[in-house]
């Protein structure tokens, strides 16, 4: 795979796949919510992390899983396959109580996941754990009813696409496993990313009688209702790129009322294909505002070292050749960034691979979170979130409308400290300050046991990617923190497990 | 009311319901899940507890609930109106964060509640709460889809009857008081007597940001899968009547087979109808025995001052005239305990009230209560929980299985203090040890704040009746250590809100 292709297939904007389904008028920034995936798939790329030998070790399994597990209906008791795979060549076995890694599947298939989540594989020998993967619902191999497609176009179906479902099968599964195994001692420690990493935490909450910890890497969990400021996404992007150059920001924020002039112009959009090289004739101006907006947005989010795409964007703004204007100033950006190419693909919003379409789903339904942008207030041009404008699209395309405050309803978020600095336990919010996801996360330790692990250079979920001989310091620090705060909880497990246990 | 007519209306045992619909073979205790309502009705007929006053106080309202809280389907958006009371005579209103006790309604319809539990009404003016009482789905005037009858007949719609819909209803109707009373930093403590002391504990574990506590009165949260042995209840119903007088005790014991022998003669059931003083002619032994089994579990469960009426069937049989033979002992007992009556109407299964029929439906669904007992290990004879016919026979009723460890899935309830002596917060477990259901009660303390307060002569759901003069000391002591727990709760709470809101 190409680094052309990328943008395709791992577009951070979903409002593109609702386009395919409904032809629906082109997109407002107000619809998008980007996405949440742990990995930015270049990384499975790079062969000094891509450990080929883990495969071998891959044991795949399948588990009958229950439809509805809140409802009691004759449907709710047909079952479907669900895919997990555990990896217990490091294990220490059931008579140890040895502890069991469980990473909990995200808005993906599980496949890259086996290799793309260093963390587990990295830190099993040094636990002696045991590791569990499982894939989310509706994703992968994990479809009820036939193919993803047909799943996910049928309402009554599509219904059951949902967070609570989710992880009410995580619990089955590892309650199947610890019994399948006679781990019933083995404690759990739940890990996931992005949206993987707010399941494990909203696991460890609702179900503390299987996960003994949860680490939750680059979890939003405050992204909902208005727990935060809704350009708090957009906002850290700008400050990304300003703190990387004040010249690279002042230009891409120049840059959206000259793109629109030109393209007002006669022949402007021909102007701007040219000049931006599409490798199709642009449509309409927010085709490229868009292609360019996700290509920033993508770079602060994975801005991970050792190549730090913000830093190459800008570089190439920058270092735009003497006498640039703006708009070659930007091309150069978007060659500093995707490469040299003869023409760049800005139809991103064709690919409706699952990824898009499942998120886009579980978006418009329960995980609304309010990204918007107001006037001046970051280096983009304003797009409040717009809740009556997304309802109704979310309604148009799949006939039910978002429940907006169910996650806090049923998650919490609110006062988050008052609530859960005397409950709870066990919890890592990790966090790189520089991902704009961090604006939705938990910043600040909630109490001893409830910490915020954060890195001020950090991005996306890199803390539980693959380590690499080039990690700077402040990322290794990191992980090894995680390490010991997780080694402490299994040690105070033990310790009550001797005393408590006849 | 009578006290004649009161074994028909909260008659124990759920199995008769069963009978109405299909008529299936009679009744085997195997089946038998007593009832868990917190009320023996008869307390409400006491002028001595029941306030007329409290009437006047409470404002009634209606919620307009979501049908399916778990699902996106278009018919999950469906709402019904839920009920809820509130009584805010005592309540030191929003400005002063002054606190909320919230009744959750367990299954029965609401209005006996309203006064029956009178914990709510007479802490009121001591912690300056407003009172919120929220009446359960399905149950009085809170029925999706028509009548009870209707939705409970309906294989769709019962589906939706069950115990996370319920509390996650909770969630909805308190967080919407909330904020229809800008009370947003009022603390909740929600209560709840057996079945409802069960979704308060429930609810403070799944909802922590909305409940600060909860008092989960006789809830046998862990009397589910093998959590607790099966002959629990019916071992302790054998203690309570053995603490009493020995001898009743024995004749109770050795009663069961002189009942069988004496049925097996010919005219033997016409005997023991004209010994029993049956209404109606007896049509089995199994009718008599299921009734006399049913009278000495409620005098167990309820066995409350000033009556005791355990003590009152013991006084019938120990004080039957001299000579009595077993039978005529047994008979001095019933009369003991339900006094002189022309006949007594053994036929209590023909009473399909709400709670009888809605118990069944959520027994052999969700709420697998596995009571059995062996041979000789309690004074009746052996009737192990057979969960294979008991899955049959809920499937002959209702079309789907029931789901007997989901309970424990997802509330938990194994290694409960290994598991939340590091989690959680704010419980007050309440016991009496003589109500049989204490035996899946928490007994022991969890952690310094997952407290068991119980009484050694207390019975079912004491501590949350109405307070009477004559109470015992022990329970006004029970009540007092509960009012200043919940007293220290709030006040760590105030004292948090001061440290951490901005």
């Amino acid at each position: 795979m190409h680094t052309h292709t990328l943008s395709h297939q791992y577009s951070l904007l979903l409002l593109p796949l609702l386009l395919i389904f409904f032809s629906a008028p082109y997109s407002k920034a107000a619809y998008n919510i980007p996405k949440l995936s742990p990995l930015f798939r270049t990384v499975l790329q790079d062969p000094n992390t891509l450990s080929t030998s883990i495969s071998e070790d891959l044991e795949t399994f399948f588990y009958s899983q229950t439809l509805d597990h809140f409802n009691y209906r004759p449907e709710s008791y047909t079952t479907f396959k669900q895919r997990y795979v555990i990896n217990s060549k490091y294990w220490g076995g059931a008579n140890e109580n040895a502890p069991i890694f469980a990473y909990l599947g995200a808005e993906a298939p599980l496949d890259d996941d086996l290799t793309g989540i260093g963390f587990l594989n990295e830190n099993a020998p040094r636990f002696k754990a045991l590791q569990v993967y499982i894939e989310h619902r509706f994703y992968g191999k994990s479809v009820p009813f036939g193919s993803f497609e047909e799943a996910i176009k049928n309402h009554s179906i599509r219904g059951y696409f949902n967070s609570a479902q989710a992880i009410a099968d995580y619990a089955k599964v590892l309650m199947y496993l610890k019994k399948k195994l006679s781990a019933q001692n083995s404690p759990i420690i739940v890990i996931g990313g992005s949206y993987g990493g707010m399941l494990a935490s909203w696991f460890r909450l609702k179900y503390p009688h299987i996960a003994l910890g949860a680490l939750a890497s680059s979890a939003p969990i405050l992204y909902f209702d208005d727990l935060t400021p809704q350009n708090g996404y957009y906002s850290l992007v700008t400050k990304d790129f300003k703190e990387v150059s004040e010249n690279c920001y002042k230009t891409i924020k120049e840059s959206w009322s000259e793109i629109d002039k030109v393209a007002s112009m006669s022949n402007g959009l021909s102007v701007l294909s040219k000049r931006f090289k599409t490798c199709k004739h642009l449509n309409n101006s927010s085709e490229l505002k868009d292609y360019l907006d996700s290509m920033y947005a993508t770079a602060a989010q994975y801005n991970q070292p050792p190549e730090y795409p913000v830093t190459k964007v800008c570089g190439g703004i920058d270092g735009a050749s003497e006498g640039s204007d703006i708009l070659g100033r930007i091309f150069a950006g978007v060659v500093g960034y995707k490469g040299n190419w003869s023409c760049y693909d800005t139809g991103q919003y064709i690919y409706p691979d699952e990824t898009n379409v499942g998120w886009g789903w579980q978006t418009c339904s329960e995980m609304v979170i309010p990204i918007g942008r107001g006037r001046n207030d970051t280096m983009f041009p304003p797009s409040p979130f717009d809740f009556k404008q997304y309802s109704d699209h979310c309604k148009s395309l799949y006939d039910v409308p978002p429940r907006p405050h169910w996650v806090t309803t049923y998650y919490g978020g609110q006062s988050i400290k008052l609530v859960l600095h005397r409950f709870a336990s066990n919890f890592i919010f990790s966090n790189g300050l520089r991902d704009p996801y961090s604006s939705g996360g938990v910043l600040e330790d909630l109490s001893d046991s409830l910490l915020a692990i954060y890195t001020v250079n950090g991005s996306h979920c890199l803390d539980i990617l693959p380590a690499d001989v080039s990690d700077p310091q402040w990322l290794i620090k990191q992980r090894k923190i995680e390490v010991e705060i997780m080694e402490g909880w299994i040690k105070k497990y033990y310790a009550d497990l001797l005393a408590l246990k006849k």
